[in-house]
């Protein structure tokens, strides 16, 4: 079990030893959210928790467990906290266990910690959850602590979407449960999509504003935000490899650059 | 005074009859933040105040006290918590904050709110007090309540960004303190403006990631996150024009359509 | 815009230079407030706003921007939580939001600050923020940091009151939307008060306790806790000027004396 | 067992009963906080306690145990936060713990609460527990609750004052540990009294305003606002007897009144 | 009132005198309580405020005023916070109470700490409150501060179990209000037992595990959770001791050992 | 993945079809804590989750996300919070999560609930947030809303205990990383346990008493608090298949007995 890249399934002498050594220690943010009617609830963990792996086997790092339930789904963003099968917490709860876990780490002497988001609306009460860790440390007594945060769709190449949509990019803001997480989830985890079931009845058209609290009717049936049509294995591939290079890159600027 | 759009300048009768009368009630939601060393730091006040003082007059609506501290300015979309100048709140704090004040409006009978938000670290804390207040309220006892949560860059039409940036729209996300929100500043309040002082050591070109606790360096060191040149009252007031009738539209739709 | 007393008005750098070089800093507590039915509701805001500026003036300081939304009005002092126009937040809400102002100005290196209340509500949640902050920043490394705490209404010199009240002061108690508040008022925004409307259905006789959840029925309908009659802008002017000279009294002494 | 004026001191059947029948509920709110160097650090829960005692056997009562831990004493009512002796807990636990309890009382079918308060502090986060028990109780929902505060001070008579003071009356304000406090205290725990340490070192003379951290020197250092000269169990006793009849006659208007 | 072992019940200078001098200061942890028909709702409160009472005399300790309202009975424990007679307060509540007594404690410059515990129900939210002021205080900024704590059941010996339970002991899970508290109560206040009232419808028979929001129907009717048969004042007399002479020998080794 | 056994690998027109139809839902609560030199940090997940897949499997049930982060270790029951490789999280916000996710499978109408609990310490915050989960959702209101809370090692019947400790059970409370939880794993994961590593320190004996910031010394060095001698995977079936049973009967008895 000591070679394992998950942190929780070592020993505790060889965490610490790990940790004391410098590895960069990942924790995945993710979310138990409707992906549509033809993929699982859990594509925001399997994501950032497969891209984490690959990026830690590289860097001789360590994944922590992911975070499964995530910041309240919102209606132009994934379906709305209201749709069948999303499970939400509150931000204040999801920036409190980031806050905690962070908080923890520092007192196991980890120094080198990279979140890696898979669930768009993660993005500020994990902001708020590191904010309120380094409250709680001290701002001038960090050290050395350098905690990097990054969400996973960041990392993609232009290219590789030029190369994913030789149509033309819809944008990002349509890509909940469509061709991009299709694509990684049906390279990492086949057996999670059905793609018989993946209704055409997208792309969303969002009004540009909120409704509380029914929410405008613009969300489809099937909480598929943009088309599937196209998804792949490989393009999967070549997006997962996208993010695994992108994570590294940061990582050893980050924390292994002279 | 029982003429003014502002809901704090009028007396309790006057109040209580106008909401009785079912006028949409806004509440602009600003941030004391740095906007580049040629504008004040109350830029993200001045603008979703007048616009909602604006669309309010058209639509018979109230306008209540602005929120004048925002949720933490972020390095990518701020100059983030550091910048010398900016005061920021916890997001935790704002989102409570907005509860109260819904909790309150609902209280006093008011069923049609309109958020009108200028600061973008505010978006996340907003919905979430959105979310606690229906919480506290009762989803199933909330009866017409309606909030409608707007972002006023979102109104902007992409023929007036044409118009505005004949060479191109460098996005959103370089948009602090830069053509859009100078030109408006100028167009309303022009004293608070110096474009003299508006040095081009823009547009940031910022990493896909967020570091902590110090930010990566790429934040300029003006706090202007792109280009201001070419900023006028001209373009402001073709901006505040869409901005004040995609408000005023919203609110038609939303409240007033059969 | 860099002549400006009020802190947001000015850019960054101008700020961050006042700031360095000691300038008091001053936070006006307010409310929206039912204040009778010849007077608006933001007088709470008003009034230490007014005096703050004053004060500032003459000392170098800088104004920001008052807290408009205060805690819960009570009967016995302001005609409740439940009286229309009134919007009230929570005690803990409006801690937090002092605490935070508080500490983001440690940060900004801000170590001269005035608290000027102008709600009688605000009184206590304000030192609870004051001591949250102190707790936050950690006691034994405020260094030179000294907050001061006024009510506006403890500045007026029994002098004044004697001119003011000829027959006799009432007593603080009964003052809420009297003849102290209009006075001050028709000095500053005459245009906020209607005597016309000023009913005389006062003074209040308040049982000295209190009663949930419905009070005791003593709260006059008029929201008038005491009289109206023989206020006047000349008598606010008085009032105006013992405030704004009892502020620079004390920001003298504890700021500037040898 | 089952006569007891304590609620505390009964069997569960017993209490079930008397609640069921209507009885009144006590509830003194206190301090642990220095009184001078002559009285004891329980001298706010101490009367209080006595007083509901005394009011509870007139009307069929019960007394509950008293909250000993009170807010943060303040330097111009109490001495201050930091004075020796003085244990302080925070404005939001003093509320939760109200909340908590009377939502516990209201589940337990007690619809007739009084609270007795003893200590200035308390007066405020007081109030906001009992808020927040109504908004968690839902104030639509309170159906006959009923809940009363009583700050012990208001209930004495300006005739017994004239007594208790034959040389004029110094202010409620000075009142902390001085002729109104010993002389209750001398009639009710006179062996928690000893005169001969009344260090004669008041009257304190406070200027009109907080100052934080360091509070301003005038806190006389024995701790006593006041004088004590003049304090007797005598006058103690037509003290207690204002503060019994006045706790009476409020019950019996408001729980037992046609 | 110098020589008292109350806290609460010293003057000040001779509070502080005592704590400069490393008296250990004990914090009595109860609850409000049903404990069967025969016995009063203060059982938690009397028992560990006795030990406490007795270890401090023989130590020169002092004893603070008593936590009266412990944390949320449970059925298989106390009968659950449904039954009559009992007022709960939530985890959160209390613990924040703990924190900021000990954090006061602290500031205070009290370094010996015990908390002396009655109720099974507080062991948990004690943990947390210890936990939560170390925090506070930072835990490397502790310097010599001890804080033990105590659930009083644990200071019993097996052989004064024997003795007791001739027969066998039923185990401390079947103890709410049975022979152990019930005998103790006896030898400390008689006056608060009526073994007349103790129904035998015990031993309680609890399935292995809760069930909400309605929790099984094992509570007997009683509240009495086992036997109360062959309760005395001896007996509670053997039992006390024990207490007193395991926080004494505690006390020793941890404050006053070479 | 329509017929996967979690929750999570449902698309959610599945998961919400299944919900409908009655299906129990299971959440199993572990922790990220040290368990001995010999076995991996995610002990307390495996054991809860690998049972709640049995017995779901057989009840046709769903298992959630599990909660891999756990309430703060305490040193007698797991080694303590300072422990190498243990992550922990505060009482509170563990609680805040438990009674986020209950009320989000409320609200998905999901109302047979069953928690499966391997962590000691995480019993007292889940109870908490199931009775927060209760106050958010309205007590009267929770219609035939079911919460079972179940402690895996309460499971264990007496009998087995007898074939897996033939020479007698040193008791739960040394359990911690032992026989019991070795067995399983090896039963469930045996690649994370090396028996090799299985120092034999132990078993660990304890002062019956709590101290703070440093725990007693007796925390045997290899986190291990009893022997692993005689661990084995086929007594750890027979344990398995006791907390298997046991679960399958408790929900037959609680959701579909007639």
């Amino acid at each position: 079990m000591s070679e394992s890249v998950f942190y929780a399934e070592l020993p505790w002498p060889v965490a610490e030893a790990r940790v004391r050594d410098g590895a960069p220690v990942f924790l995945p943010l993710g979310a138990t959210e409707q992906h549509g009617r033809h993929m699982a609830l859990n594509t925001d963990v399997v994501l950032p928790t497969s891209m984490a792996v690959r990026a830690a086997k590289r860097v001789g790092g360590l994944v922590l467990p992911a975070l499964a339930y995530g910041n309240r789904s919102q209606p132009r963003t994934g379906g709305g906290p209201a749709f069948p099968g999303t499970l939400n917490i509150t931000a204040n709860t999801f920036s409190l266990l980031v806050r905690d876990i962070l908080c923890d780490l520092y007192r196991q002497k980890v120094r080198r910690i990279v979140t890696v988001n898979g669930h768009y609306e993660n993005v500020w009460p994990t902001i708020e959850g590191i904010e309120l860790a380094l409250d709680a440390i001290g701002r001038d007594r960090c050290g050395d602590l350098r905690i990097i945060r990054i969400d996973h769709w960041e990392m993609i190449r232009p290219a590789t979407l030029a190369r994913v949509f030789p149509n033309g990019y819809p944008g990002i803001e349509l890509e909940h449960a469509s061709v991009l997480e299709t694509s990684m989830m049906l390279a990492l985890r086949p057996e999670l999509v059905d793609l018989s079931q993946a209704l055409h009845d997208g792309p969303a058209s969002f009004l540009p504003y909120d409704r509380y609290p029914k929410p405008p009717a613009e969300v489809p049936a099937s909480g598929v935000l943009s088309l599937t049509e196209g998804s792949s294995a490989e393009k999967g591939e070549w997006l997962l490899k996208d993010c695994e290079d992108g994570i590294v890159d940061i990582v050893n600027r980050e924390f292994f650059a002279q």
